[in-house]
């Protein structure tokens, strides 16, 4: 491959340095963290070594950290009527979310279809805290899920006031804080958040490792999702992927250890990437813009521009951007997102999402401003307006 | 940490050269498998050469292989009232286990408790066959689930035979391979298994990965148990551990290449070690010694001789066993499979496994025994019984 520009970081990022060598180091001792010998001490350790890092990056109790193999595994196992607190004990009747959460926590868990309700958002990606307001059903125990920076947009979402409202009610706050992790400081507490998820190849650690993280020790889960071996203080079965959540800790340290750096660094560049795309296309939409977002995402779109045809002329340009979230399919997707926001379903098809991270240089962005250049005129000529595209 | 002997392969083996390089190699490429862009599709590559290679393991067609994080969870999704064929698409009422399945069998997946029956085993640990044709229940479209090789004993069991009266009862036959893999040559159809599952870091790739494979596409999941973005065709949403299955993919081409030389390798070493345990101890008890077994494993006891302080000396002999099945505890707990086999419960307190693997060398055989002729006096000497012991 010929050198390359990666701009799809919300999608997964490259693996840190330190997240490799955890990995090299755990493959080295041999040992199920469930045997009592040295080399499962050995093993052991590491998985709780990882488990004060990961606990760390968000301010929670290394206790209250239950390791998954994905933050989508993570949300399957929050979103359950059976979650218990200490007062209160009976099944959870209702489930409510946003209209712009990742498709794992849309599919409702354990939920019945019949149990899940929207809450909206506005036209900026934000959801209506009113709306939410107006949904809590005091009398039905509710569980909330929402998301705390969504990954399409980038688009930080209010989680600390909907957590009083939710509370208020009787309910309990899950928040997805994928794409938020590593990109500010997170705390559970200060957001109100009684579980919170987190997946480590999004800050760096390698794909296969995520975390459910409770507020409090008497968060409890009666029925997990998988159940054996009793691993995870019974609540999440199967030998631990030892390398993956050694890499999960290293990543959280090191995301922990430089977060403003990294913030900045993206924050500068992003602005230098919207600064360009809007130079060669004045009527470009950057969705979101109005809100706060994550300092590493720009959603955006031109009239005519077909994501499709877009991200494939970028990438014979050495350039990865995508069309909002991965999808499994391989195809492009109309986003619920966008879709949650009144866009257009034309200015929908045409969505484009660069993503960045504390490794992307000028240079990255240059190739890209060189290729927007390059591209925007024959990418956007399919509108039905005047494309207004500059010379 | 000085050089140590590792006998503990059936907890987990070490992580084979080719699964750590595929790991690396996997690394290197950024890229979520999803994605469309180059990064993407290199990473879809890698997946996609591994679900050959591990179809290949098990003679089954890579479009049959369901990637999960561990065999506990290829267990969990096989284990559900909702599986479907192509002629029978209502839930199945029964689901009958081998009184010695692992405890993510044991567990019953999503069955509810009071619809799953135990299907006990002989005093050599083999199921009993008359009594699995008794409780075929004909009318409940059961779901049998016997496991191939045991994880404690190592003892073979009658698969082929249980397949075709499961399938005469118009039941459906799942088999946890996770111990044989790689330790025998498997083909799904000559078992007759519908079902089967597989862990990538017992057969030498690394923690983390899994699989549930199916003998025909009709078999259908209609609902899976972690959903999402819908990864596996549906049936296991989650971003793909990329490198993970990569080494799963590098290990059961390794165990592939190489199956008769490893195991007739693992045999050498073990007569020399059954020999050595019973010229110390000739009334030691080699659990399954009757049966046809893996020819990796020896469970045995010594009257009088308590595993938990057995395995810390052996432990501080540079030698790592276990008491049986690694448990999440770290605490040494009566082992299911010896009751069922109707070993006295004095008896089973004393059960060491001893499980080796391609890389188990003379020199590690040699200190075990080495270790044993020391030990053996001082651990057997608690029994009521003349202890026997050799000098």
């Amino acid at each position: 491959m010929t050198e390359r520009s990666y701009f799809d970081w919300n999608a997964t990022a490259p693996v840190r340095p330190e997240a490799h060598e955890a990995v090299a180091a755990a493959h080295a001792l041999t040992g199920n963290p469930s045997s009592v010998h040295a080399e499962g001490r050995a093993a052991r350790r590491l998985v709780e070594h990882a488990r004060e890092d990961v606990a760390k990056l968000v301010g929670a109790r290394p206790g209250d950290v239950i390791f998954t193999a994905s933050g989508t595994e993570a949300n399957a196992l929050a979103l359950t009527p059976s979650i218990e607190t200490a007062d209160e004990k009976r099944p959870r009747g209702k489930l409510l979310i946003s209209a712009i959460e990742h498709p794992s926590v849309r599919s409702g868990g354990r939920f019945p279809r019949e149990a899940i309700a929207d809450i909206p958002v506005d036209t900026d990606g934000r959801i209506e805290l009113a709306a939410l307001s107006a949904a809590l059903p005091r009398t039905q125990r509710p569980l909330v899920s929402i998301m705390l920076a969504n990954n399409e947009t980038g688009v930080i979402q209010p989680v600390a006031e909907a957590a009083a409202m939710v509370h208020a009610a009787g309910g309990l706050l899950h928040v997805d804080a994928v794409q938020a992790a590593g990109r500010f400081a997170i705390e559970i507490g200060a957001l109100g958040a009684d579980l919170l998820t987190l997946s480590a190849h999004k800050i760096g650690g390698v794909k296969g490792a995520g975390a459910l993280i409770r507020a409090r020790e008497d968060i409890h889960f009666p029925e997990p999702l998988i159940r054996g071996g009793g691993q995870e203080r019974g609540l999440r079965a199967g030998t631990e992927n030892v390398a993956g959540i050694a890499a999960f800790g290293a990543a959280a340290k090191a995301a922990l250890r430089a977060p403003f750096e990294e913030a900045a660094h993206m924050l500068a560049l992003r602005d230098v990437l919207e600064e360009g795309i809007r130079k060669i296309a004045p009527q470009a939409v950057i969705f979101g813009a109005a809100a706060e977002r994550l300092p590493n995402t720009i959603l955006f779109a031109v009239p005519g521009m077909k994501a499709e045809t877009a991200i494939i002329a970028f990438d014979l340009e050495g350039i990865a951007v995508s069309s909002g979230a991965a999808c499994s399919s391989g195809k492009v997707q109309p986003s619920h997102v966008l879709a949650g926001m009144g866009v257009s379903p034309g200015l929908t098809r045409g969505a484009i999402r660069l993503s960045l991270g504390f490794s992307t240089t000028k240079a990255d962005v240059e190739r890209f401003q060189n290729a927007w250049r390059k591209l925007a005129g024959g990418l956007c000529k399919g509108s039905d307006e005047r494309s207004g595209i500059a010379a």
